[in-house]
């Protein structure tokens, strides 16, 4: 029999919480019964509320916290104040080895930092990333960090992201030899600033030499030309949010062409069946659960609106994430990039 | 009677040269018929073939060169090398007089170099910077730079920038008190490197105080929350190629949607009314046309793959420029900005 997961959830972090998060565990449930535990951490009597007369059909415990992060508390106010909060007592029981991970949509900020100092890095990580996969029109997915954890990052640094995402990338995809690129403003040599083209020089002559493939440029992430795109903090996040934010607009141009007269409502019965193919494929929802990767152990950054379904898929990524064990992966190519 | 505007154009640069550039200029020479002269830089019996029979409505006048400069050439070379390109000549008619702008499709960096080295700045300013009209949801267009002239920035270039983008804003779309921000990872005044954070500091306290509004983030650049977009040319670029990319995905999934199968492609007749408007709205040709900004005299970098109908656009664009007087109303800005 194999051991039985268990997963840590913030109950209290994120604008529809408690409700998207016990709805969440209500959806896991029914797909994870007998095989995941959850512990759930925040305010007993809404927790129990919510589950009502529906019991979870996995075994769960709930422990009850009276201190919350709010939405707009500084990490170093976090990490000094809440340390009893159902965000830092869930990463408290990934430290212990109570469970597996972890899983919050609460305030991001308190989040990597709370994770940071609970957890600390990986030996031979300098420092954690968020990474996500993203669908892409090659008909997979591809991963990319750091979406937002360091704004400043060194050759090095982005050369341990590049380890982290390769293991992510297989852990997940399960795919040995994933390819890697460095996000940069030209395909060139000589483009980008000193940290970019040292990793590049570096990552071509270490262990993941096969695996990299150079520069890619911001057009390139969604089209699936390489598995992992690795950029730091900063220029991670401009790209992934300014993807979110077009992806937002075609949307909602196509939701009020479809709408506007009795035309185009007829029109759209025509394409329905395909686009709802396209909207499941893109669907946010399913790529819920970002990794604060490089810490020793688990811990999953949900988006903040989440609701029941995407919490639920947030869960559903963590546990294929336990059951990789993607640390280990993490750790031996670690040991292994300078040889 | 007003002066006549004359337009150097390097006739050699861009995938599609010189047939792309005539096409332009005969498009062009329609609507600016006596209003505006070319000077046609490049190969002389290639540029008449291309004109042939149907004489160009405007006044203009070829320029023979045989240098062009290559796709792949280095700026560092193209600068030593290329002085007397179609595309150098170009610029240099500009720094003469004997044109009020430039405009080539070819090579960026060394089109950057030359203008940079022809050019020089404007007084007060460090660095040119890319910038370019983008459409967004306000019905109405957000600039962005810079789009990758700079990768390392400090402080005062971003407010430099700011100072830039104003002054381009108003000129093009004849708003006297655009709104500009600085593209960060977050809204809080906390987010970002030393230069963003101490570039907001300076322009809360600057004559642009009314004009700024903070930090925005990369899903605000196309829902026009802002007039002008200021970011490094890192972070700018890894933004428009993340948009761009977006873009293009949307675009081939509706494509391939509607063209699927006999249901859909009568699903396409309802909406192919709406569907050309929204693409009008978004035709990426219409906004071609960006301009190196901060330099004594107007240069105008085309997509590459432009072709006549983009390539058209970007000489109005570039007309629009000239009759806005830009580099006036940066400099009078600049002097006031530390007031």
């Amino acid at each position: 029999m194999t051991r039985k997961i268990t997963i840590a959830l913030d109950c209290m972090g994120g604008d529809n919480a408690p409700k998207s998060v016990i709805d969440g565990v209500k959806l896991a449930s029914n797909e994870f019964k007998g095989e995941v535990k959850f512990l759930l951490f925040g305010d007993k009597s809404k927790i129990e509320d919510l589950i009502g007369k529906n019991r979870i059909k996995s075994e769960y415990e709930i422990i009850h916290t009276d201190d919350i992060v709010l939405p707009d508390e500084k990490p170093s106010i976090a990490i000094r104040k809440n340390r009893k909060s159902s965000m830092a007592l869930a990463i408290e029981a990934v430290k212990s080895g109570e469970a597996d991970a972890s899983v919050s949509a609460g305030n991001t900020g308190a989040l990597m930092a709370l994770s940071k100092i609970i957890l600390r890095t990986l030996p031979g990580i300098s420092r954690p990333a968020l990474i996500q996969l993203m669908p892409n029109t090659n008909k997979s997915c591809t991963a990319l960090l750091d979406m937002g954890a360091n704004i400043d990052c060194d050759y090095m640094n982005l050369c341990q992201f590049a380890v982290m995402g390769v293991s992510y990338y297989d852990a997940l995809m399960s795919k040995e030899m994933p390819s890697v690129a460095l996000l940069n403003i030209g395909s060139e040599e000589t483009k980008g600033d000193d940290a970019i083209r040292d990793a590049a020089g570096f990552l071509k002559e270490s262990k993941l030499s096969k695996n990299f493939v150079g520069f890619v440029e911001g057009n390139d992430i969604l089209t699936g030309k390489v598995d992992v795109v690795v950029a730091d903090g900063f220029a991670g996040n401009v790209s992934l949010k300014s993807i979110e934010g077009t992806s937002k607009v075609f949307s909602k141009f196509l939701k009020e062409m479809y709408s506007s007269n009795i035309f185009t409502k007829i029109g759209y019965l025509f394409v329905r069946n395909k686009l709802n193919k396209i909207k499941e494929t893109l669907n946010p929802e399913k790529y819920n659960g970002a990794m604060l990767i490089g810490l020793n152990g688990i811990s999953i950054k949900s988006h903040g609106n989440a609701n029941g379904v995407s919490f639920y898929h947030a869960i559903k990524n963590t546990v294929s994430l336990v059951k990789s064990n993607i640390n280990d992966k993490i750790t031996t190519l670690i040991n292994e990039l300078e040889n």
